[in-house]
């Protein structure tokens, strides 16, 4: 059976998302639709190419991920669809498949050009139910991804800091904050010597942790989160508000 | 394979909304259930109407569509199902359905007085889990409409304010606002013409746009939403909060 | 059609709950999953065990649960899986099952030590995805419980205080209270004699009603809830906020 999943900055209280289910169902009334979440940060592109990174790969090859995260919606941006790893993909081209196409590479890209595979009146202000949930449909159906428009070359990608090694130290940043405070950092883990001594912003965090449950509660720690990258986390608190940082704030990994 | 969509003002904190999910995969346990959402302010039957006019028709035929905002639970209101456009809805009758009833009319409308469809036994605050759900559980089997109870000639019509023609001007108002703090009108598509300038409470708003991407971010603007209406934003921002407007806000459609 | 419900403090915001999903849908890919709740406010085991025990047995037999409210992931907890009256439970040892077990008591439990049934790589601080997912999925799919660990015989139950007795009164306690601020307690309905007076922290609440609307909106009232238990709400309002109550607060049912 195949899925589709879908995340969007929409909320549930104002039947948006339905709108789009009801557009998948009534094309492909046999696919299950899996929320993947609707309270992403309201146009916040980043937090949702992140929050796509976490998910994507753990679904079978043929999933149909819908990303609806599109404050440009009815503007210039492409529309586009993109098969990476035998997963596909619908999204805005604004860069919300940045960690997906930067990780694994594209396939194939395609704009979403052909009117064939919309809804039959396009709303200018949401594409989510009228372009995105339609092809989608259609993907999840068997349709090609090649007729659905011509092909992309340049998707667009927002490049995510790297980390760089200095003096024997790694300098790294935050590069995106969960709901729980948790710092997800762009150092991966094989950048993070055993024994290794983590500071942020200036501030000594301590020795790189394996689980929440090796310190105290209200403790900060860092430890090798669940995406293979350095994370910041206080016990059962919240890391961005004790240590004033957010994306962007610079992380250092050392041996002192 | 029949869809339940379920509209709520219980949250997910609690387990109320799984405990209608339970009770539906009793009695009909290869209906796919979709979440149309849990966050409709809490009582707001006018809020719940709008978010339901914006997908129940997107969805498929034999679509069953179970609202439950029902501030009067347990007391004297009916319980109600209906069929509009061979869609079923599940609901108390408390003028949730009116814009479904008002826009479409209903092919035929049933009080729920039949226990047969109930829980062997009704908490009386609790119609959601054990009449709502087993009567959309029944209504997804095929059960007819008809053996449900009585004929209802009469549904709970909230009446939506409609907007007057006034010295070649129309004249509406604001009658929801969804979670971005989108003003949505009561003035269709049809009564704005090319060229025209809008006012909300006296402030001008400019000419009629097309999409958000049509102004600088943080800018006002008007423009025909996705249901057909004439909406006020703010891109990228909250025209609710800006302009103080809130459902029975005067908005006014002229030439200059 | 088997479903699992999924039960989290994850909200839907990063994507945590989605790559829950990804991992059963690899598994089992016909299973239905359906979301109980991710809004548990975090680390709270015992708000999640209350949500638990409001759908569990209205799901029909064969049901897997999964609840992912795990503050000391990674530590020292077992994790878990049960079989209660033909339902099957996944969770952390940490007494989110206790509403379940000491209600219905356990057929059978086991600690979730073969890593056959877990991710081929665990994260320590995500075992939602890596332990509790893939287990579920693979009891979905007809593992038996037996195989997945060896037999525990004292899981965790955090004990509810019991209502005592006392000069013809019965003294109980606010045990929770839901979203809307209705203050559940530990005194079952066949404790509340017809014509009974309720007491809330020494404040009169009034008789036992049926239902909300048998009083005014913002008026106080005392009623049986939907779980078979007295409660105190206020219509249409929050009665912890008015009553200055919680957890803990003094519930005293009387005659006069």
């Amino acid at each position: 059976m195949t899925r589709i999943t879908l995340l969007t900055d929409f909320g549930t209280a104002d039947g948006y998302v339905a709108a789009m289910k009801g557009a998948i169902a009534t094309i492909a009334p046999n696919v299950t639709i899996d929320d993947a979440g609707h309270d992403v940060p309201r146009g916040d592109v980043t937090a949702a190419s992140h929050a796509l990174a976490r998910y994507w790969d753990r679904y079978p090859p043929g999933t149909v991920h819908v990303v609806v995260v599109d404050p440009g919606v009815g503007g210039a941006r492409r529309a586009i669809a993109a098969r990476v790893s035998d997963r596909l993909f619908v999204a805005p081209d604004n860069g919300v498949l940045s960690r997906v196409l930067e990780s694994a590479g594209a396939d194939a890209v395609v704009s979403l050009d052909d009117p064939a595979y919309h809804a039959a009146a396009v709303a200018p202000t949401f594409h989510g139910r009228d372009i995105f949930a339609p092809v989608a449909a259609h993907l999840a159906h068997g349709v090609p991804l090649g007729v659905l428009g011509p092909e992309v070359r340049d998707p667009t990608i927002i490049p995510e800091p790297r980390p760089r090694r200095e003096h024997g130290r790694v300098v790294g940043a935050v590069v995106h904050s969960d709901r729980f405070g948790n710092l997800i950092t762009n150092i991966p883990a094989d950048h993070v010597p055993a024994g290794a001594t983590v500071r942020v912003a200036g501030t000594k965090v301590g020795p790189v942790r394996r689980t929440y449950a090796d310190v105290e509660p209200g403790e900060v720690l860092a430890l090798i989160g669940s995406t293979g990258r350095l994370e910041i986390s206080v016990r059962d608190g919240d890391a961005g508000a004790r240590l004033e940082a957010a994306p962007g704030t610079e992380v250092v990994v050392g041996t002192d």
